[in-house]
């Protein structure tokens, strides 16, 4: 009897991975003594320090309305990637990609938050990719649930928050996808994502449902079914992804 | 015998659409008379204004390369909105919200471009919102087309694009697509948009495919069926938007 | 007998007009729909938006004294000239030339107020080029007095001013003034005011007293009568628009 | 036989001076060793360190022209007036007066230099207010003017610029005017200038031509008899000191 | 019997001083008249602008604790160096040598500030470069100290800070020192500074404790024992400051 | 006969370190994958992310000098502090701070380069400080120095750099010295650092010599022995820290 791959499995990936494999995922819990939770999260070669900064109080404009806030800030060392990128402090100003990913954070975490549950304190996820080798958005948003389940946890234990009431509504976890020379493919790191001719990101929750989906053909459109075929490949990798999610949480930190 | 109304059709929204109508459109070309191409767009009482500047020479990134460059920058005239807003020139810079909606612009635009085809010529396109009511990306990226195919054809007339052979591949429109009260609505304005429970531009290109597909869940996270609604509607609205963006451009300017 | 024309008339513009004679000068009101008061404006092919925004209260240093405030800004679209010009926001400053004319339709507005009748409220006036060919500060000045003159109205019929007494002390209205090759004209569009020797902005009250005299020598400085020339020419220039704007704004909006 | 004084003569200003005398004016000419020109002028209290920096070459934009250029830049220091203003540069910009008043005072000058003549070389007038009691802006062009004359006599001796052809067609001065309850009167201190109805800027050359005329109605508009006394003091004032330049200019430096 | 000179005092500077001789020292008094203390000092042909803004309350991080606030800003005329500088309010952004030297002289003089019998009052010291030539920090150092203690006076006399309880506990004054060509020499002007091997800047009290000591090795490290020399310049150095600042403040201002 | 400890070692710090004792040191080569150098160094709870970026080529104004160029840039991640600080890319400018460190850093790293042998190259050292515990610009300094070696013997490697002629002329390290409570101590943790009345860094080579001596008097100024006291423990806490980096660059990568 002869053993048998899949035409998937067979894709030659430069690192062997098969096109429906996570890259190694790696989640270190409280790397940060000084927050209230981090986690240091690794996909792959890249690598980014998540912090959550829970704090008493909320932004004016939330004032007296019994709600709690969540936001993120992602940025990127200026020596994460091959060559060395100016700073954005230095150029004086926050770049349009650091924006928009930074918000893409914010409202991927805000989707399982319970503000009511979470009393008005404000929750700052800061998300500082140390080495990028693609995927670092989706590996912020990984990492950055598990700082806020942290600091969430810490902030029941103080009694800031209701013991009794988790504000956490479910996890959330995000992966990146893409064709390349036609082949979907999930967790693209940096030599995949460049050639890919169309790039996903997918943000979903433990139970399976979509925050985000953002598709864009860098090269030719791309059609329905090819649409379906990354979705499939992103909800299996979040599976996973929240899987690894749990049990980092479960370990003692 | 009594008539019968799809369930759809009998929902109600606030102007009186069914759920798969758009809102009236209507586009004017050549309203500005010093830009190369121009188009004054209106989805409903969303208006933007869509310029066109096409110039020899590219970035100094690109010399060389005999391939032109596409770019695209938006922005919202301080009472565009209901409530003025404080102009980014004044408070001195720009904010995530601009310049990702100038991204994806720019974007979905470059994906029709045959940059080699355009030669060494840049269009910039400028889209300044005049008035605002919810879809304004969408109708930017609509009328952008036009004004773009405007330009495209002034160079072609002027001997700076080759008259033989367009650098246009195809034509480009988008539009939002939301689910509120459970039910999945075409082309939302600002009323439906701040109500939508999952809220999705999708840009599509005039034969079909999917440039760009951005959903959120801005309340419960969607499951993929309701994706698939969506999808549906966002595929016949931009294909009602195609047709209209054609007869526009067989006018006579 | 032959008919007599005076040398000025005889005087060849480019568009034909007589030197005293402004160009063709339209104001639509109500413009845009979110604004309390609005006005786009055309001399010519100059355009400019008007919008008056009127909301409660004023400036911390202006609290508890009774008295309203009225402010403006201008600003140009990129590509309302015949060459994109960049972006403020995007330079991430305000030039000098923008803040001057913001600075001159304030002071220009806030000659025609009566701050104690305003009351404690504040009227922000944007004026936005969409299309520039010369004198664009003097007609954002003559469109903003329309849009401010709706927008006082309005607070009259909501009763945030009192319905009594108006705010408005007179109109106001302003036009350019120019000596090209040694002659005196009126209303200079772009091809005329790049050549003017002496180039003039004269803001005039609708009783005809002057709110604003700058008169700049561009070339060769100029003597005190071709100074009184060029102030008869901006009198009567902005006793005629004085008239237009009392036209306007006596038809039903 | 008794003596008489003038109607004007008998209005009493705070500093005891006739309605159409000048404050005590002074030039300290070189009072920077490290500038090509530098002039300190006082007029009253009113204390502004010009300095002229004259360099070979010009702005890309100007080269190969054969021309000169010369700019202007103005600032405050922080406790130059009574209440400390914050520093612009740590505001991290210019604000729209000292932007409006460089502008004015580069363009006073340049009316007074033959740029062919000056060769393609660049002068950056420095006019730093050390000590401000009104009418800076005025005392800035009048002082400007003395070390540009500096500036253009050590280019001449250096071979720099053509020692037969002076760039200087002519000097100029700069006086503020303004009405104070209801009387026309030169030269206003700051006491005098924060209660003026009408306030006027006037730019002047040796040879009694304008160059710059700015009357703003602070309060009530004003009329062309008034407007008409303004410029009589005005051009009695520069013609003052257009005589003292030439004076501090003729004394060995 | 034959005169002796010291192998130091045979040193040959530029401007034939000994190298333990500071260049002649000028502080005159109350030069701004719109300051609460102001002081123009001179080293040479550094010539520095000092002036002390006191006004009554704290900053909002420090009110409620019954102490005052002292803090420095220090900037450079563009015009003040052989070669022009660009204005830091027109780049937009204070340079890094600029904030650290503020600092340095917020720190300096805050070390001879009992906060406490400041009371809740605030000090700032503006230190304006009007003329360069080496040691423009130092100078800065020691006339702030004379204008605050023009300042400190004031509000005394004026019953703002109690006449009874100086808070100034002690004078401060500040010298550079440096080793040129091996020797150690005392207060560098500008062609001595440039050619520094080390370079130090001494902040030293009335009573001869160091506030600060600065020193860096432009080229070859330093040992030990040139160390001490040049501490041993610097505190002889400002003994002699002490004594003009006392002497400069016992003239009646 | 009972064993004796010196009145110093006695002393209880909080760490149970005896007063000349450093942190515990730990520097981890090659940290990030991407730099052509980098080191993660801990000095206790502080930890900084240190990578050298080598590039050929020079800035413009020192191009076609032979000569390369060394410059550093520090920064802190928001939590790597107790309390969350505002990203200064958020704030828009640089601190004060942030500038002066940056600039000790790059000076400390020049004092022990050979520009000429390192050709027209250059090196930025990035210094980023993920947690932080006192003394973060010390561990800079001495991580960045290991980081530059790493970069340095790469570019050997390529041939980018002279294999026979390193541009390392020595090392170079860093540590903080305080007196608390009247006694000295080397190496300060915050707590020490915020209650230390004198406060001083010092860069010393490998070989004994100065680079910097910044000494502050926080409370009140110090005197010259308690300097000589503090030149001491640093001496011979630099001196350990030597060993460690070559230890640490001794070991293969």
């Amino acid at each position: 009897m002869t053993s048998q791959t899949s035409p998937n499995s067979a894709t030659t990936r430069a690192d062997g991975r098969a096109v429906d494999e996570l890259r190694p995922i790696s989640i270190t819990r409280g790397w940060s003594r000084n927050a209230e939770g981090s986690a240091l999260i690794e996909f792959g070669n890249t690598r980014v320090l998540c912090t959550a900064s829970l704090t008493e109080g909320v932004p004016r404009w939330l004032k007296g309305e019994g709600k709690g806030w969540v936001t993120a800030e992602y940025a990127m060392l200026p020596r994460a990637t091959n060559t060395r990128s100016a700073r954005e402090s230095v150029k004086g100003k926050i770049g349009g990609r650091t924006h928009e990913i930074s918000r893409l954070i914010g409202r991927s975490l805000r989707a399982v938050i319970d503000t009511e549950a979470l009393g008005e304190n404000t929750v700052v996820l800061d998300c500082d990719v140390l080495q990028a080798d693609g995927g670092t958005r989706t590996a912020a948003i990984t990492g950055a649930y598990v700082a806020l389940a942290e600091a969430v946890a810490w902030a029941q234990r103080e009694g800031i928050v209701d013991r009794k009431k988790s504000p956490l509504t479910d996890s959330v976890s995000a992966v990146s996808v893409g064709i390349i020379d036609g082949t979907p493919m999930l967790d693209l790191p940096y030599v995949e994502d460049v050639r890919a001719e169309t790039d996903m990101n997918v943000v979903v929750t433990g139970s399976g449902s979509f925050v985000e989906v953002q598709g864009t053909a860098e090269g030719t459109p791309f059609d329905r079914d090819e649409l379906n075929l990354l979705l499939d490949l992103a909800l299996a990798g979040t599976s996973e992804l929240a899987t690894i999610q749990q049990q980092t949480l479960e370990e003692s930190a």
